[in-house]
């Protein structure tokens, strides 16, 4: 039983390769009525793309070139810019596929890559530049979470994420206003800035990095998440993990907490106005599994790129045998996911809460 | 739409309060033909009774008075020994619920609680001992873990957990051999001796500590886990952070990754005769959301234990509105749970693979 | 993948073999704040009992001294006759599991019963009366149709099911109020009574009769369905023919479509104090996969209890074969099914339309 | 939680409204290595066509003309020609949607349409057509039933279904070799032609007729089905009750066995070369809700078409109220459904079988 689709009532369904025609996603159980249109979607699109986070060191000039890729089309769903309750397809074709020859990964696995265990999952597998596997099917992600976020908008829910960390440099503070002003999406410039020069050292040693994301979901009501199982916590979880790269998740304090004692730890509350506050967030806005009503916040682990420009030892295919061989990776790669992967995150963290927002609504019917 | 089931093939839904009649679960999916009875399962039960931890620093002498605790009732699905293919019914009834008076907590809610969550999204709570909130519904994922064990062992995969650091002490060695010779279930009965020994001084001052727990899982063959959301890691992630108290999890080098570079980080491979061999495994078994045939190793932050025996700020309902109060949570309660959640995660671990393992048969049908 | 679940919001979890400990199910989703306690359930259930509609010619003297078979134990869900939005796990144990022989059907298969494919599916099965295929099953779904059907009593809406068609013998008038008038759950006494004495004649011929179950849904809204797979029609015959004996389902004028022309087919509409009125009911309540707001009504074909008291030809296994073999079945069973089937048809209804009305709470959220 | 996924292991998600830009599916849980190109889809759709069932009483001269139509582009999931294992996404373009005016129905409900349901459910809808509730949505049920169509093949799996009765005339014989031969899609020339003469009658006097179908699934192993609620019984009444147009359906002897006796109605066995064989098949093939290896056996009603030629009484929206109207229908319609439906139900067949085939890939694992 395969695991293309996220989510349970707002319901989100992925399909495309690399190199296929297309790829895209189908939205079932979006709520009607919602006012979008395509531009909606095809500016978080356009914040994906790999031109707009330039980390050759300075805006990639062939951003404007480059306009024409990840053009969203609207299929079904919306008419007359509103959602109508039916299934909402969105298209996007792979125009920029490159002629360039992966016949030597047809049969040769590239570290830190997929290509090994797709081709144990399947015992086949479409090689083109990752196929299914390639950090391209995010750009479905992004699009459907377009599509969320107008729902969270109505009920005025905004996530936020931005690198915290990368290539070893932290980010020293937090302004939210900041993430766009540089291509790290870092919420300091300064830092952004010490991390683009790290990178660009990286680059010409021709290797990659790492980093950590922060994400942060303002004004999530109490009451959101279906424990046991199905608990607020549990499901940004699993949607984050679903993203390539991504190596651990932790809430609130996350590690920190097996070194706090319960005093430390246990934010207390008090009232205000009649009204429940809570005097510190350790939780990271989740008890129980179940939202609390402050900020949630949670930090994700980002592995450096596998695509590294030094040779490397694996293995390929070689009649029913596997046989040792050395690899060295060609073309152009990013040298650090985290600003490419930040609207991922986001998206996915739309999809999670528009889906935990509907499926709460039965709660008390 | 509630989230009371986990799993997809291997599906177990869970029931029960902690002051209810009785707790339990239905598994649906189970393969027929397996070979069980009560005893395999009332074993995994007895692991994560209380008593069994015996945090106190000593082996807890009421073990055997609570003999009859926690005692496993198969209601169906299991005939002559043999799982039939059909629902498998587990019961484990309330027997020692204390009579002691809850009335304080009807409007109260304690810190680091589920309590406050659970009002606010159902409008209505069992308060007393947490209700559906508490740690006990563990049980219920324990019977079950046991009799997914039961199909992992058919394919001989084997999962272990440990206490890796607690208070603030981290185990020196791993030694799987020592886990159960202690009472921290740590793989190092020096460091387990040292914890215990903190863990009395934190008890004395009325407060908690956290922890670490790590899991490996052995012998997982190649190819398990659902791309692009249904991986692997996403699912185990899931399964982990739906278990009480646990903040985060980070596979394999997990967030030092954020630290390292891509030579440093990818998992090199080589041929050993015919076959693919990993030379390092910072991936934590699992590459694209698949395993692929290394261990799979992951660690959860623990957070300190939220009822401790101090004063602590918080509110009541009072009508309409919410007020400040203080509390001071009475009766006994654990200092540090990761020795009591090593079974649990143990068993979630179970289940995810089981479920994983069957829903792998479709993949090349 | 098995299919011991029904429902997606409201999701009812049952298990249990005939001869088994006991049998139950646990149901996920239901609201919390229903007012509900175990007379409710026991009712139900107690007109589901087989005492309750004595076949035999008149009420089976035997009810009282069974009253305490299918007695239901409420094990978690409910807190002061609340539901608490907790999973409801309901137990009725199976006490009156006669020690009979059942041997002689470890190895031969009844003709028309599932005994033959069970084995061919699991290679295993609990062969004492039928094991999970028994009739008895359905105790389980008419416990949770209670609890759905109080959540559909606030919204008003009612769930009438009758025998419309027993023994060739057709009931000329449709009087709800006689229904449980009489034993055969008939809307018309005077057919009721020649159904009964038509069913003596083929008792002491030893073989048994088949019929017809008519469903009114009464006061269901507009807008329940969710096309274009989960129609209210597709999910009631779903759920209809998961019912043992029900060989058909036809909603509305039903197989008489198939001669009529448009024309005298299509269910005009007018407009009544600026509300709209459908001028028939052709199409049984639902158009388009979703109710209308007229009564939504449909029929069953019920086929005759395959258990009869002649000889039979039949196979047997023997080590890996198939042999040819007669069977001639003992004990006392049912001559129509029909009576004893109303109750679960209405029971499987309220479960369908207390998801539907869920599911439709996100339509337009 | 909207309804346009079907099936669990073998999972098509479907989506498109009759004027919007495309429709289309995603088929998520295909296993890997089977063979298929486009050609094979191709074929599917353009039996679905209205061109090819000419039911003006000749073969459509415009056939050739509409060879553009309902073209089927695979986005995804096939890579030379093999499927992958990802998910398949398969577009169909809206080329012809004509330009006429629906201005008249953006208010007004056609009777015996969902046009009513759909405006009370969404509160809002693409009226253009029918939307999503158009009988084109089926296109994409077509194409996903060709891919499940491959992996019946390999498993030798066949499903026919055809014509039975149309406008109240029944076929006499049943002779598959036939079906193809006329333009009812009937299993006897004969009958069609006196079929498509009262049809042509008809169609003078500006109505419609209904009919009946049905269905045949060749060689499928005993096994499938998955009790007790997922019957195959149960899904396959839900994928065809899922179809507009169809009304009500029975399996084998259907709703006749409500005037048999167990002993007339119970399929006796005998062993043939130490296999077992079935003596009749009453039961349509299935019993206890899993297939016993004989032929599946059922039949649908299928309503007349809902437009038609003539003056009607409906209402329309005006303001908040609804008002009484008179609507007369324009434009070309079929004038029974039949001859298109049976490719419809033959997919449905398809996907419900192809998932019950993986769904039982666990049973005994």
């Amino acid at each position: 039983m395969a695991g293309n689709t996220f989510g349970t009532v707002f319901k989100v369904s992925t399909f495309g390769e690399s190199h296929g025609n297309a790829l895209g996603c189908v939205i079932d159980g979006c709520p009607s009525g919602l006012t979008i249109d395509s531009d909606d979607i095809q500016k978080a699109l356009n914040r994906r793309k790999p031109g707009s986070t330039g980390q050759d060191g300075k805006l990639n000039p062939s951003v404007t070139a480059r306009k024409e890729d990840d053009k969203v089309e609207i299929l079904s769903g919306i008419f007359n810019n509103k959602t109508e309750g039916t299934p909402i397809a969105l298209l996007i074709r792979n125009t920029s596929q490159h002629s360039s020859d992966y016949s030597n990964l047809e049969t040769t696995f590239r570290p830190g890559h997929a290509d090994f265990t797709y081709y144990q999952k399947y015992g086949f597998r479409d090689y083109r530049g990752g196929g299914r596997s390639s950090g391209r099917e995010t750009a479905a992600r992004v699009a459907a979470g377009a599509v969320a976020q107008k729902l969270l908008e109505k009920y005025n829910i905004k996530v936020v994420a931005y690198t915290l960390k990368a290539c070893g440099i932290e980010c020293t503070k937090k302004d939210i206003s900041q993430i766009e002003q540089n291509l790290m999406r870092a919420p300091d410039n300064e830092s952004a800035q010490k991390m683009q020069e790290k990178i660009e050292e990286i680059r010409k040693s021709g290797d990659s990095a790492g980093g950590v994301i922060e994400c942060v979901i303002q004004n999530c009501p109490a009451g959101l998440g279906e424990p046991v199982f199905d608990k607020l916590d549990a499901e940004l979880a699993k949607a984050m993990l679903s993203i390539g790269a991504v190596k651990g998740i932790e809430f609130g304090r996350g590690f920190e907490v097996s070194d706090l004692s319960g005093s430390q730890n246990n934010d207390s509350m008090h009232s205000q106005n009649g009204k429940p506050v809570f005097d510190s967030n350790n939780a990271g806005g989740i008890l129980g599994g179940i939202s609390n009503g402050n900020e949630i916040v949670f930090r994700l682990a980002v592995k450096p790129v596998p695509s590294i420009y030094k040779n490397q030892d694996t293995v390929k295919i070689d009649g029913d045998d596997f046989v040792s061989t050395q690899l060295e990776i060609k073309g152009r790669h990013d040298i650090c996911l985290c600003p490419r992967i930040v609207p991922v995150v986001e998206a996915m963290a739309n999809l999670v809460i528009a889906d935990m927002l509907l499926r709460n609504m039965s709660a008390k019917a």
